[in-house]
């Protein structure tokens, strides 16, 4: 399937091709209704996968896809792939897609866009009765989110091969029901065996879920990596004292030598712009008394970059400052390595062909990587891929507040439409 | 009473007088012998504020104090006087005291050895047959420590009329008993109203529940004054996002401006020494989540001095510190003051009295202040006062491992003594 890596579809010459678009209504409209399934008072959704919202949505975009004549396949793990065959339909499919489980205060666009769009795209070709050469496939992924069933990106990652369909199967929610029971009972337990199934080239559509787009007042964002990261604890121990007798010189403060700490982690990732990210999410104090010295703090240090090196120079700046704080303050400083991801750089040529449909239509657009986790990440291991961001308002998403713009959605679905159809080559139009 | 305060009594001449010496193993036997009532396995005292174990360790320093010849009276919210009588029986006592209450991880001396080296002194002047003009007393004040019924310095409080006895009355546990129940329970209310009890002046020996004696090599800490405290929740507010995909520059990152502030309080406490403190204690991130960028943050600052004037400085300072983060971030920043203590200065006459005593005796000694709170604070508003601080092992105190030398716990009884016949005035010999 790499052959098609060094085949890139230039956007075809036909100017009826070149002006075909999305609905951007119809896509709109089906957000909307798929929203309303696990709808919330705040006006987001909570889907949990494997809940019967999640049926009840799984069954929603399965409808939709059968009434657009798409072949549905389930794999095991409940992956499910629309199909809109190829005229030479033994080549791997161009396949997009994304998530339909949400978080448990989630919004309406985090991974439904990616699906939806999709879809929107199979409609589109539909109605101008466009004939591809390679097949066409909309895949949505079970459990992206993680929130009931750990692992996250659960669906993707048995494809991928990440981790083992019966680890998969054998998570648990708190109140103990397993992802193989709820996946039983919800009715979505296919034949196919995860990742029996070869994938062409992959495209995932997403809101950015980051401020960039919005604050450049950029349209489209042609992502062309997802950043690594280092998650490390670091638990800094002094001795814990009354505030009151202890004067200051004779302190062995723990916050105050962890603040300093929490202040480099910032300066680190202001170091190594544009991709940098240092983030001190989480802090327990003990005793956490108003009235004592701290005598331990244990805080989070996320750390993110776009290459392995730079990474690696990140997590050195860290140990330089923790010796540093070592040696000025006496303190017993530990850091320990929790997490580790590398960096992953998307194929050149599917990030070329957004970035050159994006430009064929006019939009503002820029590179992009990003900063979060996507299905998107495993389906680079198997098959070239990209990813096409829209703006999101604020920023914000994993909240009921998450909120983007009709037109913003739109112009990312005809980016995916002209990025596919670039990689599975127009042949003809059918008929309608 | 205040006569008193004018005709300090130099050490007398006598030189039967000026060698006269507690008995530092009988006073260290009585520590040891006490600690034993609600001992733990650690080598602390749990003995906490009209438990049981309280009534016991009561009882048996009552039944010391009558076997000493000493009059008991005990008041209505349980805070008991033994009593040695002077010449002029009308004059008003000179008192010392302190508590036998402990913390749930309290030590051996914490409290005890304040009412146990009274003791020591009745039973030195016993031996030596010593009168004085005015009556001495020993006082044990009921529920110092707080522990398990608030407000703290609970027994003194009263007697001082800082809150009143029904107030007090009703405080309850976790379990729901109140104070006037467990105190009848334990059959520790007395007759007397609290605080119709004259006291000529006020002396307290105390462990110093900080490092600076032991840091000085000192034995004895003179105190005259104790700190005053400003206590203020401090709340920053940015925007929660997630780590991953939001930029440096575009974050509204709560815990970076709130541990700027954080390294501030330290700042402006070392502005101001000697006495100048600065500590934040508690801290409340949220979400407290690895990969979001906090948004909000609560902490605790607690500022300390010795006069009003430098404590205000230290709050001007304060306002002035959150007002650049303020223009700096952006970010909401609110200030509460959630209490407030004035700083307590000591008698002069009294603290001239320790000084003198400790000169005289041939110990090093050196000026101190008291940060943390103590019986003698209210005592303070009634009577001239002041303190007697010796070494407590690495300045730890309110912790089982609590330790102190019995050759520093002597040093401070001699002290005590020879402050308390300063201000009682030794008359003659008795018969033995």
């Amino acid at each position: 399937m790499n052959a098609r890596e060094n085949s890139p579809q230039p956007t075809t010459a036909d100017p009826t091709i070149r002006q075909l678009r999305v609905d951007g209504r119809r896509l709109w409209n089906s957000l909307m209704a798929l929203a309303k399934i696990g709808a919330t008072p705040k006006g987001g959704v909570c889907r949990l996968a494997l809940t019967d919202l999640d049926r009840q949505g799984r069954d929603l975009v399965v409808g939709w896809a059968r009434e657009a004549g798409l072949t549905v396949t389930i794999d095991r793990i409940g992956n499910g792939f629309l199909r809109r065959a190829g005229r030479n339909d033994a080549l791997p499919p161009i396949v997009t897609g994304s998530h339909i489980d949400t978080q448990p205060t989630g919004g309406k666009f985090d991974g439904n866009y990616g699906v939806l769009a999709g879809l929107e795209v199979m409609r589109t070709l539909n109605d101008a009765g466009i004939e591809t050469e390679a097949p066409l496939e909309v895949a949505f992924w079970t459990n992206e989110e993680g929130s009931r069933f750990v692992p996250v990106m659960m669906g993707s990652g048995v494809f991928a091969g990440a981790f083992s369909l019966d680890h998969a199967y054998a998570a648990t929610d708190v109140e103990g029901r397993s992802v193989r029971d709820e996946l039983a009972r919800i009715g979505y337990v296919g034949d196919q065996t995860p990742g029996d199934h070869p994938i062409g080239a992959y495209f995932e559509a997403h809101i950015e879920q980051g401020p960039v787009l919005e604050d450049a007042g950029v349209t489209i964002g042609v992502v062309d990596a997802v950043l690594g990261l280092n998650w490390y604890d670091c638990t800094v121990t002094g001795m814990e004292a009354h505030a009151g007798p202890t004067p200051m010189a004779l302190r062995r403060d723990a916050l105050q030598a962890a603040t300093g700490i929490m202040q480099q982690v910032i300066a680190i990732a202001d170091r190594y712009p544009p991709y940098g990210r240092g983030t001190v999410g989480m802090v327990q104090v003990f005793p956490n008394s108003r009235n004592v010295i701290p005598g331990q703090v244990t805080f989070s240090i996320d750390l993110r970059n776009v290459s392995g090196e730079l990474l690696e120079r990140m997590e050195a700046d860290l140990h330089a400052v923790l010796d540093d704080v070592r040696r000025d303050t006496g303190l017993a400083i530990d850091l320990r390595k929790v997490s580790s991801f590398a960096p992953c750089p998307f194929d050149v040529t599917c990030v070329s062909a957004v970035r050159q449909a994006a430009q064929a239509l006019g939009y503002s657009q820029m590179d992009a990587v990003s900063g979060a986790g996507h299905d998107a990440v495993y389906m680079a291991r198997l098959a070239p891929t990209s990813m096409i961001f829209v703006p999101c308002k604020d920023g914000i998403s994993h909240n009921e507040i998450e909120d983007a713009k009709p037109e913003h959605l739109e112009a990312g679905c005809n980016v995916l439409l002209h990025a596919m159809l670039g990689h599975a080559k127009v042949v003809g139009r059918r008929d309608r």
